[in-house]
């Protein structure tokens, strides 16, 4: 997430009432995620095990629960709970604003394109020139799509970041604060699911073709020209390069890359990255060919026990 | 389901024309599934296979369709189809009554909630205080959420069970009359799905979290505080203790127990119960550690099977 | 596709601006993909790998991308581009026509039957008697439902074919005018899609009744009375005859037969036919007892290749 304008360290220090350590002239420009982060942003850590990777992260303040030595050129702000402080930044800076109406009044449709009806576009949401919004799609605020988008009914654009830090005897929700930016010639089938980034955006590549009842978790990335079949499911930050294809009911865990060309074929469950232009399979999955070897040999595997104890 | 007010036995054996053992005071309360059955309740049989199962319920009248012995305090209603019976006192009981407003006369929204365009709240729905129903959402009849309840756009909650009898050519519906209960402080991800019980209820913990895209079958009964990623499929009549997880794309047979604080891992299809605090994965499911080493050792096998054949 | 009236074939030459072989009285009637087409259609390849299957195709008038010799009684359009032509037919004859109303002026509902809140049905679609549709379920252009059909709340029937052909720098889309019929007495779970016929029909046989998340692709037909369960996935040109049982999160590729009364059990993954009558099981599937005797021999392999490397 953009701040409005640049903001001073004190000020934002103020807004959670915390400790801060950093220059006068210390300014941040935006709010995001570890995956996510740029120069300018401010990223939360709250357990020693990330501390490093937060401090050496782009961001250049880091919202920490100790005090620790700051990195030349960067900021700390001290909080007892860095999570719950990040939270009250993002509800400042994006108060709660449910529009009621179906077409929200600030959203902003190309002149060519066909809005069908029963379809809901939430607050600042903008789409390009000729595309077609079937009915029942509802497009949660602040999301973007180019031109010659097709969404296909009951499709759910934005819907909130699964993502919930576990407190005692509660989970504890993280704000979704990010958008959904859907690139040109973009075709997704119905009943699928793309959501929001927790505090970046989910993008879906120009030219990428989506099947029905797909799901795109939060801050995922996918490339230019991709293919994905019915009822694949790709969790949060995820990074699929262009020309990618999915088979069908493929699953994707959380913070893999899928490198270009590459090829996950159906069912399979990935749990681990894919260099560019290879084919993986099975679940968990692995090099196709590999796994090939693997059924084929499971296929003898009764008949050798068989043998192995007659002997 | 509970009936309006008690009834006499005979008043209930002559809405459905049949004969009936037991006392003239024997009153009959409700009537339920042999899974979710309590004193006062009808439970109906019609396979001598389960005979003895519905007799020994706590089901205190039993619809079946052979006079057998009446254990005692019990009472029988001899039927010669206790099935299609059975959906005549749900129907006598239940009439048809589709609500053709969008918003029933009969729900009732606490003054705090939020209820979104193109949502659709059946008859007698009720919803807490301080909820956020997202545009698109369907409550059929008689469910009922609890206080700062979030439901994302397109869920359905509260659709017929799939349970259907097999006749000699069609299938037989079972009417569902039951409701869907979603307590406090859970949070529903978009494209959800939780059908109502077909007597009973299908309940939903306090303080659960579920992603986009998860079904949940009738009479399902999730815990509190528990987690299930996306494309999550749970059949009917499931029991999820507090605390357990279930990772992407997962799968749930009808009517086994999770024990609390256990995990299925992604894709996992289980078929058994999982006692408390374990991991379980693979298709089929099993304890996760035995089931790792069958992964590690498949992919020795091809080579194992070249060397045997050298030999 | 039936075109409206028989056309002849220099007229529809000309439509494209193509050359044509065949003889004056040449007449087509339709226009269809090669897996459905029939006598008096036209089909179009342009592929010399599957020129032979579609000159010896039941179609009349093969649009392609070379002078062939033209079989008797056929006659050949010779384009240079067979499935940009093909497309542009396809639109001559069924122009792009979003209807904006809600419910189509030229929606045909039986009067006994109901229509729900949110509902939305396209161009030329027909209900029968006695059918449910429930709220925010969406129908596409031309689908015809039989009677005593119940669709649960915010399925999408007939969207879109996911059919491209892969040009050098974009997926050029194949434009879907056919049809989904649903015959009389099918029940269909909430969340479910059905995609319409590429040029065909996708249809769904009497009695049949499908769960929750259900996927059905293009061109598919399902028989009479099977059973689908939740989150099943059938992709397009798929054959099931009647009485087939799918259960949860099973998926079919694209152009397999299943047989009467076959089984496919929960998470298969299916690639080949299945003959009438049997079971099949496992990803990629199988018939179940030779996977089962896999599944148990598996678990005894880490055993087994801990005692060999002991020797």
């Amino acid at each position: 997430m953009k701040l409005p304008s640049p903001y001073k360290l004190k000020d934002i220090a103020s807004l959670i009432n915390c400790e801060f350590e950093g220059g006068n002239d210390h300014v941040i420009t935006g709010m995001n995620e570890i995956h996510m982060v740029e120069a300018g942003d401010i990223v939360f850590v709250d357990h020693p095990k990330y501390y490093d990777k937060a401090l050496q992260s782009k961001a250049t303040t880091i919202l920490i629960n100790k005090k620790v030595e700051c990195p030349a050129g960067k900021a700390l702000i001290v909080s007892d709970d860095p999570f719950r402080d990040y939270n009250k930044l993002v509800r400042h800076f994006q108060p709660v604003n449910y529009s009621l109406k179906q077409i929200s009044e600030t959203a902003k449709v190309g002149k060519t394109s066909i809005i069908m009806p029963g379809v809901y576009l939430g607050n600042n949401v903008t789409i390009g020139e000729n595309c077609v919004i079937h009915p029942n799609v509802v497009i949660y605020d602040n999301c973007h799509l180019g031109n010659n988008v097709i969404i296909h009914s009951n499709c759910v654009i934005g819907a909130d970041a699964f993502y919930y830090k576990k407190r005692a005897d509660y989970f504890d929700k993280m704000i979704s604060c990010g958008r959904v930016i859907i690139e040109d010639d973009v075709e997704i089938g119905a009943m699928c699911t793309i959501d929001k980034g927790v505090s970046g955006d989910t993008k879906i590549g120009a030219g990428t073709k989506i099947d029905n009842h797909v799901q795109i978790g939060h801050d995922t990335q996918v490339g230019k020209m991709c293919l994905m079949a019915s009822q694949v499911g790709v969790a949060g930050v995820v990074v699929i390069e262009d020309g990618v294809a999915l088979w069908g009911q493929a699953g994707i865990r959380s913070d893999v890359r899928i490198g270009k060309g590459a090829v996950l074929l159906a069912q399979a469950g990935l749990g681990e990255d894919i260099p560019a232009g290879k084919t993986y399979f099975g679940s968990p999955a692995g090099e196709a060919r590999a796994k090939m070897k693997e059924v084929a040999a499971l296929k003898m595997l009764p008949d050798l026990i068989r043998k192995l104890n007659e002997k």
